[in-house]
């Protein structure tokens, strides 16, 4: 396994038992997620947003409207910290104290640059479509050239991340497994619901391929 | 509605008409949500760690241990964001450009003080625990004043905030609504699974009530 080099900035300070850094953990989080919440600096303010993203070997691609606004004045690019959370449980202890989530995180530290480059700009949207709902691209109409213009994309190279993740039961204290109190998990999972088709269809159509086949 | 005051750091730039600031629209996605993302500053990088919260009146109340290691250095409190993001549905247009996401999120900006008042602190457990699963509180076993100490919780009051919420159908451009493309909407729904018993539990124990009723 591929492991990134820990730097103070990734180095977990509580629970280090939860830490990774390879880059196998770290790509699968990326790569079940869709939604990323981007951080970054204004005045000194952070500010998060969230946002749809996808990844592309050691690259992190995202929409960059809200960030894009501060990076024409950045031709540096932007420091940004990009975070993807999958919660998988709630952990059900039999202390308060002990309660917690089962949980998938990777944070990304590093500078984002806009995509300038008209190939690599219709990769990287292709690449965060798919990652959304894989082969609706090649469903629907491309973009045009003053659409692409108009749509703000950013990168982000994964050299500096961390994942943190944790599984299994509750972890008690030991005098705490005597109390006649339930503990185990709750599991979450976001499923899709059927899907509702435009009302303003003027036609009739088949719902496609990666509606049918969308898994999350 | 009690309407927040728009200042430039919360006034939306773009697609303004999803904005909301009335404190009703606010508070409604800040108690659907429990996990949410906590933006600061250190040494000029942004970092974003995901956090489960709740909300008491007009402040919201987070687990501060990522946080809560620089606020020792910082009397005066921490400068924040904190965004509260639900998906609803994909968004699947006639063209890639159109799509989109149905969201509800919250971005709440300000400065973060530890609680450190043992009522207060105590309270803010107990809001934070309910907001993740409600009544679970009252089943275990309390903290006790140890475990209090090593819990760190962060105060963020609500008044510099915004919503931002898209529903409804795609909106196409006038054109391509006669392509012969299944457009629509793919609601995503986050749902409990069957609750799995921890192993090591030494006597039966029903499922308790706070997990037979949980909703999400």
């Amino acid at each position: 396994m591929a492991e990134l080099e820990v730097t103070p900035r990734t180095k977990l300070g509580r629970l280090p038992d939860r830490g990774r850094h390879d880059r196998d953990t770290i790509n699968a989080i990326l790569d079940e997620g869709f939604v990323c919440h981007v951080g970054f600096v204004a005045d000194g303010q952070p500010f998060v947003i969230p946002t749809g993203y996808g990844r592309k070997g050691d690259n992190i691609y995202f929409h960059g409207s809200a960030a894009s606004r501060m990076l024409r004045n950045l031709s540096k690019g932007l420091p940004v910290c990009v975070t993807v959370t999958l919660v998988d449980a709630l952990v059900l202890a039999r202390s308060i104290f002990h309660h917690s989530m089962n949980y998938r995180s990777v944070v990304v530290l590093g500078t984002a640059t806009l995509v300038e480059e008209a190939a690599e700009k219709w990769e990287a949207l292709r690449v965060i479509s798919d990652n959304i709902i894989r082969g609706r691209w090649d469903e629907v109409r491309e973009p045009n050239e003053q659409e692409l213009k108009a749509t703000a994309v950013m990168k982000l190279p994964i050299t500096e991340a961390s994942a943190k993740v944790r599984t299994g039961p509750p972890k008690d204290d030991q005098q705490d497994y005597d109390l006649p109190i339930w503990a185990g998990l709750l599991p979450l999972e976001t499923r899709p619901l059927p899907p509702v088709a435009d009302p303003a269809m003027k036609m009739q159509a088949e719902v496609p391929a990666s509606v049918k086949g969308y898994k999350r």
